[in-house]
């Protein structure tokens, strides 16, 4: 597969490939819109709506598992128990998070505006068919008259082509910086979309984002469903930039299925992987502060679990993070993570390499390890623990002033 | 109890007092010491000592439970099951973490010097006697010519007075900026004393850490072990600045008997609970980067575990402490952690409250919480999770540019 800013239409693919200059509108028989509602008090850009017109509109959805889940999760998670979506309303500017049960209502009359002014432009729509999706400060209610005049003047303004998606992708920014979209063009002759914004309270439970993505393949909801899973499990579930896991993380997935195009289950996976994939890799070049790209893996792992909850330790703590943040390969803070973690190891077969540099063998230094150079932006740590074949890798990023500066004055 | 600095010597004391001024010379039958061995780069004092001159020599020890063990915790871990200690040597400068079976060769030879060194000086001493513990960068050998003739110098050194136990206290520094000590003087007649270093890498495997307490009451080693787990589990087990376990964390107790008074378990639990608080509230105080002094309490758990796990989680979460930092009433950030946390947990019924001004009730946002004022240096987080009687609470720090400072330029 190749990745690509651009893409010539029409020209024949004969292997998947992936742009980042489209995003949901990118398969057929989408809509998208982003406008300023009023929300922020900046001005920004901060409602968004994806539209499926169909023929199909099978979706599925994997959200939080934070225990306390914001409003619109509470809604989403339950129209999506139809397996069907015809709209996605999406705000930045509020999380509606521990708002109570008017916070919840507020989500609900939100999805049901969506649904009003959908059937009064000429699709009969329900709010249980509108999913509803928030973003920004936890503990506010949303300003609803806003929400709601936005709503009826976001329908109207839904483009067919792909400057919508690319308006909505900017409507869910909160401290991100730019805007993540990508899609995937298959040779079969359907497509993947989507867009996200993460920055900050990355972590776990689907690394604490907004997700949509869309595809004009005919999939049904079970199909959906399997191909989200397995690829937020090895995306977005493996980036981890500060362990902190969001009340409103949702990830959906929508198939307008206007290719007519069947599509085999692998085929589906592999193209849905490959869009959260490049989506998570966004996501972490624009975390909050970052200044360096980090990517953990290890190796020689008992079972992948064993990997992903080592690699996970490593990721999240702050004295490898700010280490990295000085370029200073600080390997022994990595043993001294690895040893923390809950997995049984045996210290004196831990190997460590930095950027492929041999670190640690056998759990001691190894002559120059102090003068690695770590001073791009591109960082990654290889950790073999010896014990077995299994390996897994964590996207994450250092811990640099930029973090503390954005984190420390965000409600205030 | 009452807290002074200065005690009037010779003074009765109708309950037990605890003083900052003297640390584990103020039992009697200790003599300790401090050097410059040049072992720092910069000449501060890097090696301490701490004798027992007896009658009794029982001890007992706590070490880190990071897989990753630094070779003088190998070795002391051993020696240690004797229940007996007759010296401990202490150097900054290098932790002699991840050094091989070198490493561990040089903790040992360290013992024997030591050994030899009071042998010579008169009181008959086998390396078996003698424990050893290090602090500072992990991954570098020791120089074991200077640490060898320093050991020789130290012994020499030995003061009677209280002077070096304060001496000690500072050669056991890193990034500390001053020195812990803590005494308490029983009504019985019998003391407890102790010096301790923090600063970085303090979390749950005794805060990471090195502390030394003395008593002169006559007690066995089991006491001493009972009392020195009761005490670090409500302590230092409970001292939370960034997460981070080291691999050399190491709490010793020793005894001389030197008063000659027998000791009830529950008075020698009570006083060795008095003085590791006491230092561990220090270590808050002086944690690297510090500008807020952070108590996170959880109330109406089900049981004590979980209740520190809450607090644990929360006083972990990197967004929570950022918060803190800019004196920012954040109560979402803190629900959000409390909802990731392995605990079932009843989101509508969390209450929490920021210096005692209540912030979020059932849930959700009380009016007026985003008006708080946390500016000063000291905070405390009150959660109640309605669920049970269960409480407990964790000692932690904000995230400030300081600790990103200090961490990201440490090795080199």
């Amino acid at each position: 597969m190749t990745t690509d800013d651009r893409i010539t239409p029409g020209a024949p693919l004969d292997a998947p490939r992936l742009i980042r200059a489209q995003g949901v509108t990118a398969p057929l028989g989408f809509r998208a819109a982003g406008i300023a509602a009023g929300i922020k008090a900046s001005g920004a850009l901060d409602l968004a709506l994806v539209f499926n017109e169909g023929p199909d509109h099978a979706a599925a959805g994997v959200f939080t598992r934070n225990q306390v889940k914001a409003a619109p999760v509470l809604w989403s998670r339950q129209v999506l128990t139809t397996g069907r979506l015809r709209a996605v309303v999406l705000n930045s500017g509020g999380a509606n998070a521990c708002t109570g049960p008017g916070g919840f209502q507020d989500s609900h009359a939100t999805a049901e505006a969506v649904a009003e002014a959908l059937s009064n432009w000429g699709t009969e729509t329900g709010a249980i068919e509108v999913a509803v999706c928030s973003t920004g400060l936890i503990g506010d209610r949303l300003p609803m008259d806003k929400m709601l005049a936005g709503v009826t003047e976001i329908v109207q303004d839904m483009g067919g082509g792909l400057s919508g998606g690319t308006d909505a992708a900017h409507a869910i920014m909160t401290t991100d910086t730019v805007p993540k979209q990508a899609a995937l063009h298959h040779p079969q002759g359907w497509n993947v979309g989507g867009m996200a914004k993460g920055a900050g309270m990355l972590a776990p439970s689907l690394a604490t984002m907004l997700c949509v993505l869309t595809t004009d393949a005919h999939a049904t909801a079970e199909q959906l469903d399997t191909a989200l899973r397995r690829a937020t499990a090895l995306t977005f579930d493996r980036l981890d930039v500060d362990g902190a896991a969001s009340t409103n993380d949702t990830v959906l997935l929508l198939s307008s299925g206007a290719s007519q195009i069947p599509v085999e289950q692998a085929d589906l996976d592999a193209a849905v992987l490959a869009v959260c994939d490049d989506l998570a890799a966004q996501l972490m070049a624009d975390a909050e502060g970052v200044t360096k790209r980090v990517v953990i893996t290890v190796a020689g792992a008992p079972t992948e679990d064993d990997a992903v909850t080592v690699a996970r330790a490593v990721a999240r703590d702050s004295l490898v993070k700010t280490a990295l943040f000085g370029s200073d390969p600080n390997w022994g803070r990595v043993l001294a993570a690895v040893g923390i973690a809950p997995v049984t190891i045996d210290p004196d077969r831990i190997a460590v390499s930095f950027n492929g540099t041999p670190v640690c063998q056998n759990g001691c230094g190894v002559p120059g390890a102090r003068e690695v150079d770590l001073s791009g932006a591109d960082i990654t740590v290889e950790i073999d623990l010896g014990l077995g074949d299994a390996s897994a890798a964590i996207r994450t990023t250092d811990l640099s002033h930029g973090y503390v500066e954005e984190n420390s004055a965000y409600s205030s």
